[in-house]
C-alpha cells in the first residue's frame, strides 16, 4: 500500500513531496533556479520562497530561452463542478504573478465536460453554471483581459475538438490505461478527455503558425495529463510545454485525515462565498490543531507547526515573511495559543475574502472581454 | 472462420444478407412493410422493390407514427477520405427520394475526423479537402437546401462535442470493445468517435426541445455505430432512431474477390470524376464476368447473373424494371454477350455521370446554403 495517492481525481494520505518528484520524474525548484527567476522578476513570490511551488519540468530551459528573447505564454485551467474554495485560488494567484512579471499571455481552459464525465450525478448544465461562477473568481484575481483568454471546452470546441483529435490519434488506450488507470468500466468520454487538456499547450503554436513556448502552472495532481501532453508534443511537431507544480492547500482536517481541500467536503473547505462568521466557525471548529491538550501544557511544550493546519494555511495567505516567522516562533514556543493562532488566520482570510468578493462583483461586468467562443 | 466480415471499417467475403439480418438483429423489409411505404409514397423506389434496401429497425413503428401525423427527419453521412465513387451515391440517392416523399428534413453529417483517426497517413487537411469535394456530390443529387443541413464534425463541434460527451458518458470501454473490437492499441480518438456519430440522431430533439423522430438510411456496415446510438437513446431520454439498411454495391472485382467498392482500390472503383473512356476501360477490363469462356459456350449455356458484376450494377443503375428484366433474361439465355452487357452498363453509367458532373458544377454556387457551422 502506498502511503499516499495523487491522481487527477484523488489526493490523499501522508504526502512526501520529495518522493513525488522522484515518482513523477519532475525536478525540484532549487536555489539556482530561484536565483534565475529573481534575475528576471526582481523579486520572488512567497509561493516560491516557501516551496509552495516546489517542482517543475523544463522551467530552466524556458528561462534560458526567455533570456535569449523568446517569450512564452501561460496555460492553466479549472474543471468546474462547484463553487471555488480558497485552495483553488493558489495556482491562479501565482499565475497572475507570472503574467505580470513575464508580461505573458494566458490561456485559461475551463473543461466543463471533465467533471461531468467523471461524476455520475453532475449534468452539463451544472458544470456550465459553475463554469461561469468560477470565471468570476478567476477574473477577480486581476488578470489582464488584453493578455488573458478564457474558454469553456464545449463552447470553444470548434477549435478544440479538431486538435484534440490530433492528440488523441497519438495516444493509445494502453498508454492512457497505464497513466490514468482506466479499465473496462471507464466511459468513452473519460478516455478521450485528456486529449482536450493537452490542446491549449499547443494552441498558439497551431493558430499562429510558429513555435510558441508554453509554461503550465498547476497543482502536482494534474501531472499525469501533462506527461501525455509532453509525450505527444514532438510527435505532432510542437514544443514540449514547461511546467511548474504546486503542493496542495490541505483541507481544514489536515492532509493526513482528509487529503487536499475538496469542494465536496463542506465543513473542511473555506469557500470564497463564506461570510466572516462561517469562516470563523469552520476554522475554530474544524482546523486541525497542533496545539496541546491544555493551555498549561501548550505554554510549556508549545505547538506543533508541522501538523497544525492554521500554520500551514498562513504559509499560503500571510505574504509577510517576518509576520509569518513570528507566528511560527510564537506558536512553537507556546506563547501563541491555538485559539489566538486561529483568530489570526480568520482575520487574514476574512480580509482577503472581503476584497475578493468586491473584485468578483466588478468582474461580472467584464466577463465577455475575456471569453473565447467559437 | 466466418465466411464474411462486415464492420464499419471492413466488408469482405461471401455476404449472406439474410444471415446478416440475424447476426445484427435487424428485421427484413417484407411485403407488408413495402405496402405500407407505398400507401404513403404512391410508388416504390427501385432500391426497395429490388431489395437493395433490405433491412430495417423500427421503420414499421415510424410509419405508424407518420400516419398518425408525427413527422420524422432523416440523418445520413459521409466520412471523407477521398473522391466519391458511384457506390457512395446509393444511400444518398435513396435518402433524396425519402426526403421528397416524406417531405422530411435531413441532417447530413460529414465526420471529417473519422478516417483521419483510423488511417495512419491521412491528415485533417486531407479529410477537410475531401469533405468539401464530397459535399458537391451530395448536393448534386438534388437535396432541397431549405430542408437539408450539412455539417463537418470539426466545424460544428461547438454543438456536436457537448452532446457527444453526453453519449460518451453512457458507453463503457467494455461495450465499445465488444461492438467495434477495440484493443490496447486503439487510439483515444477512435474510441470516442462513435459518440459523435450518435449525436445527429438526437440533435433536433435536443435543439428543438421536443421529441423528434429520426430515420437513418445507411449501408449495413454502419450498423454497429447505431446499435450504440439506440442503446444510449433511452438512457438520455431521446427516442431511438429508426433505420433502413442497404446492401453494398460490389467492387468491379465482385464481392467475393474484393468486398464492397473501396476508394483505395482504384481500378475496381468507378469514381464520379471518371471520364467516359476511363469508365469504359475499367468495366471492360475489371468487371467480373458471369459469362462463359468462349462465345460459343456462352451462346449455349448463357451467363451467370448471380456472380456477374455488370448485372449487379445494373440493378443499382438501370431504374427501368422492364429493361433490367430483359437484360437479365438475355444474359442468362446467352443472347447477350458479356461485352454487350458491359457496354449497356458503360453507356448507362456515362450518361448518369455526365449529368451528375453538370449538377456538381452548379452545386459549387450553393454550398453555403447547406452548411451548418458554429
Amino acid at each position: 500500500m502506498p502511503q499516499y495517492t495523487v491522481t487527477p481525481w484523488e489526493v490523499y494520505g501522508q504526502l512526501d513531496y520529495n518522493k513525488l518528484i522522484e515518482d513523477f520524474g519532475t525536478k525540484p525548484i532549487d536555489d539556482k533556479l530561484l536565483k534565475h527567476i529573481k534575475q528576471i522578476t526582481g523579486d520572488l513570490h512567497p509561493f516560491l520562497t516557501r516551496k509552495i511551488f516546489f517542482s517543475h519540468r523544463d522551467l530552466d530551459k524556458l528561462l534560458e530561452r526567455y533570456d535569449a528573447g523568446e517569450k512564452f505564454y501561460l496555460y492553466t485551467g479549472r474543471a468546474p463542478s462547484g463553487p471555488c474554495h480558497v485552495g483553488h485560488l493558489v495556482v491562479w494567484m501565482f499565475t497572475k504573478w507570472l503574467q505580470d512579471k513575464f508580461n505573458a499571455n494566458l490561456l485559461f481552459q475551463i473543461p466543463d465536460e471533465e467533471k461531468f464525465l467523471f461524476k455520475e450525478n453532475l449534468t452539463l448544465e451544472d458544470t456550465h453554471k459553475w463554469a461561469y461562477d468560477n470565471i468570476l473568481d478567476i477574473i477577480a484575481l486581476g488578470f489582464d483581459h488584453k493578455k488573458t483568454k478564457i474558454f469553456l471546452d464545449t463552447e470553444y470546441a470548434s477549435v478544440m475538438y479538431k486538435y484534440a483529435c490530433e492528440v488523441a490519434k497519438k495516444v493509445t488506450f494502453s498508454k492512457a490505461k497505464a497513466v490514468f488507470g482506466f479499465d473496462n468500466s471507464s466511459n468513452l468520454g473519460q478516455i478521450f478527455y485528456t486529449a482536450m487538456q493537452s490542446v491549449p499547450a499547443f494552441l498558439p503554436t497551431i493558430l499562429e503558425g510558429k513555435t510558441t513556448h508554453c509554461l503550465i502552472p498547476y497543482a502536482i495532481d494534474q501531472d499525469p495529463h501533462f506527461r501525455i501532453t509532453r509525450d505527444v508534443a514532438p510527435l505532432l511537431g510542437y514544443p514540449k510545454p514547461a511546467a511548474i507544480h504546486s503542493i496542495f492547500l490541505p483541507g481544514l482536517g489536515g492532509m493526513l485525515n482528509q487529503g487536499k481541500m475538496s469542494s465536496s467536503e463542506e465543513n473542511t473547505s473555506i469557500y470564497v462565498s463564506d461570510d466572516p462568521k462561517t469562516v470563523k466557525n469552520k476554522i475554530m471548529k474544524y482546523a486541525f490543531s497542533g496545539g496541546q491538550a491544555t493551555i498549561e501544557e501548550h505554554r510549556k511544550k508549545g505547538g506543533n507547526t508541522e501538523i497544525d493546519v492554521s500554520c500551514q494555511w498562513l504559509k499560503f495567505f500571510e505574504e509577510d515573511d517576518k509576520k509569518l516567522k513570528k507566528i511560527y516562533e510564537d506558536y512553537k514556543s507556546g506563547k501563541l495559543l491555538t485559539g489566538e493562532l486561529k483568530q489570526i488566520l480568520i482575520d487574514k482570510l476574512n480580509l482577503f475574502l472581503e476584497e475578493h468578493r468586491k473584485k468578483r462583483e466588478k468582474a461580472k461586468k467584464i466577463v465577455d472581454k475575456f471569453m473565447l467562443r467559437s
